[in-house]
């Protein structure tokens, strides 16, 4: 019998058929079970992996369905060859076909593409009927704090709550009247750049998140690169590079990966406090930890008030909401507040009544738990997968948290895997852009987003990976 | 009979009675009516205003319940003493009490105040079924184009819906491809400025928009300030300021109100052309015009392609979509997109895919239609009860469009006026915010926004301003 090891996760959400199916296709996508092979019957497969016949059954006849194996009359099932691939979706321009002559009187299935994006998130387990509900409870509201300019600051209820939740999850103590809203976090470092006085030199990690750095340039910030160590940030060169206003991202370093230990986070406060610098912490996608102790906020040691604290929505909650936050020190929350008068809010107020009424309820906390769980299990499938099919020929990096990871390739360039990724149908990405020269980022890395994609497709697009980028092996 | 002179408006939305309601009410507080006076019989005054007495007696009904006036037996209906007020909503600190102590056996109203807040919007008539309609099926669609990120540019069949409004309403020529959305004009200037090579030096109209004159400043733009003259910006001291792009609001001369004449508007497109400069039109309430015929934008003139022309829903449909956009030349838009890269859309995509279903089912279209209507006909009261109870005391500046006008309180001072108006329970406003140098503002300017108020309301506020204002003389 052939070779057979899916790893079934009976804790799952994806019923055991399902991973059975995917795992079976997976491995004829990638040419490890091969063309005319043979299948086990269903009752030596149920035996051998100590699931119910129905089980197999299931995923056989899927298989079936869409082509990926034939019966042949009293002698069992084989496998179709598999040559081409169709491209749907985004990304893809030019599309192939899944599947060879011989499977053409049986349905055939389009292979979507497969787009490792970072920044997508899990659609297909939103509580889109708790936010619908939300939603129209706010617009059935019809009052000016709704459907006028709202509070410049954003709406108070919903930073009330967004505070108890800092709270709670983070450990930042802060009182409402310090919470600005935004709308996204790039409209927020533009907030800063414009109504505080932040100084010409602004120092960020290198790697880091060029998301922000550019909007620090275009407001005619110089970016002041402080390399990373092991534990993030070095506050070493820090130091050394003369700037007093520093952007971090200590609880999952961007793109790295890195989580900044507790030690490197005293250090990087003392500096603070000893150069009468700010901080700008940016706690993206903190909620989403999956190995070891949750490490509270940087601003939750942050005894000195010399911390701007900057959250989103969009990791844990939504992109599509455009609704992210800060937390000002104290000192900082007045100038911010009365400079902010002449400034409307970024935020549709629409949005911010919806989202008060999802964290009052409840809603969001279940959700994050919930969404934990989910890409927690896609973040294992992942490193599984990779583990079990690149092996030695690729390194990981920053594979505790979030919803990427980095890949090193090792002595490949990422324009070729790019460009070999997406004949298969996977579309992959270079993290170069976060670097502030980008010819200084390795050219073996690639970086994968996992967020928007299901366990299924994960070990899809990394078989298809493997066989774009390792078959003449 | 002491002498009632309602204007009843028959072709009104609003009832006959409420309409007599109002203009009764209003006579007492402004003290036309006195304590004691002895009103008409129903039957005298259905006769003298040709109304039916249904509608006399309802509108006395309603005096009587709300405390106005009382009923004596046999003797007929006596107008109350009117002494305090009581403060109520947004602005209010401090609260007074309606009403003498006769009225106390009578059930008490307490007069909310009265805010002329520019920016306020009419929500009583707003279409909360449509496009709460609207929204639900944006909410139900749950793709990725409406839960993530969404198209960095915004979404594309809004940008054509916009395309097409655009030229049909404003008769502007462009494609889907020129058009930015951004999360209201202070957001899109922003992005102009972090984005485009706008110079250093913006010339402005002096007065002009303060929250996009602070943006322009915050981006470390000098204004060069450029005067009005009749035609609204003088394009000879243009010339003179030595800038090559300048911002202006030619349909609705914010905050003056001044519309641009189109032998204006040629000498400004002539001026962009010979110096190869750029005008930056903002054309946000041009939907908004009573008086003339609608001049359409200065981009339709556009020839040389040299107009970045500014819209938004904020007064066309509600601030709270916190939803603008922008039409850029063809030679800017290439440039721009590329740079946008880097950036994510700040509008929601949620409230995108809604305004989209919006548009295109044309409830928009039918909404400004009922919306100007309706700003009109407040419009005509406002002026025309200015008339009636200022007089000769004030002049009005700005007075063919828009949901604003400036009064010219002769010989007075706004800090007075706004104080004077606050003990009778109106908010009023002061435009110096929007002269360059806010002492330059004559300082017997107000500003009343009257978008969000019923013209008994604004029948009521011009009451009470005339009381507080005038009541000595
Ligand atoms: C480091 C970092 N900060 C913030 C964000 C989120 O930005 P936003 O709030 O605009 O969605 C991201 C997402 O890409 C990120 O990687
Ligand atoms: C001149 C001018 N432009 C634009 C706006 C609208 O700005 P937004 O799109 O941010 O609501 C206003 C409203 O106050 C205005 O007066």
């Amino acid at each position: 019998m052939i070779s057979l090891t899916p790893d079934l996760d009976r804790q799952s959400d994806v019923p055991l058929y399902q991973q059975l199916f995917s795992y079976l296709k997976g491995q004829m996508e990638a040419g490890i079970l091969k063309e005319n092979e043979r299948l086990p019957s269903i009752r030596q497969l149920s035996v051998y992996l100590s699931v119910s016949k129905n089980t197999v059954e299931t995923a056989y006849q899927q298989l079936l369905a869409e082509g990926y194996i034939q019966s042949k009359l009293r002698s069992g099932l084989y496998i179709m060859a598999l040559e081409k691939l169709e491209l749907e979706g985004s990304g893809a321009k030019t599309g192939t076909t899944l599947g060879s002559e011989k499977t053409q009187q049986i349905p055939k299935s389009s292979l979507p593409a497969i787009n490792f994006e970072y920044g997508d998130v899990e659609l297909a387990h939103f509580p889109v009927r708790q936010w619908k509900k939300c939603m129209v409870e706010a617009l059935e509201e019809c009052t000016v704090e709704v459907y006028g300019y709202g509070d410049r600051q954003g709406q108070a209820g919903l930073r009330t709550e967004i505070a108890r939740y800092l709270y709670q999850a983070r450990g930042v103590v802060c009182s409402p009247d310090q919470i600005f809203l935004s709308a996204g976090t790039q409209t927020m470092i533009s907030m800063l750049c414009q109504l505080l006085p932040l100084p010409k030199k602004i120092a960020m990690e290198e790697p880091g998140y060029n998301g922000v750095r550019t909007v620090f340039r275009n407001h005619g910030r110089e970016i002041i690169p402080v390399p990373l160590d092991s534990d993030g940030l070095s506050v070493e060169l820090l130091k050394q590079g003369g700037a007093n206003t520093v952007y971090v991202t200590p609880s999952h370093q961007f793109p790295v990966g890195i989580i900044m230990p507790v030690q490197n986070r005293v250090r990087l406060l003392q500096w603070a406090y000893e150069h009468n610098g700010y901080i700008i912490e940016d706690d993206f996608d903190s909620e989403l930890r999956y190995q070891g102790q949750p490490i509270p906020a940087l601003k939750a040691m942050d005894t000195g008030d010399k911390v701007i604290y900057l959250g989103t929505f969009s990791k844990s909650f939504l992109p599509g909401v455009r609704l992210s936050y800060m937390v000002l020190p104290e000192l900082l929350a007045k100038d911010y507040r009365s400079k902010l008068q002449t400034y409307s809010q970024s935020v549709s107020p629409l949005i911010q009544a919806a989202m008060y009424r999802f964290m009052k309820e409840g809603y969001f906390e279940s959700h994050i738990r919930k969404m934990r769980k989910l890409y927690q299990a896609r973040h294992k499938t992942l490193l599984r997968v990779i583990q079990e099919l690149f092996g030695s020929r690729v390194g990981v990096i920053g594979q505790k948290s979030g919803m990427h990871l980095l890949l090193d390739v090792y002595n490949r360039s990422s324009d070729e895997l790019i460009e070999q990724a997406y004949q298969q149908g996977v579309i992959v990405y270079t993290p170069r852009l976060n670097w502030l020269n980008p010819e200084e980022c390795p050219p073996s890395y690639i970086m994968l987003g996992f967020g928007g994609l299901s366990e299924e497709k994960i070990r899809d697009g990394i078989i298809r990976l493997s066989k774009a980028w390792f078959s003449e092996m």
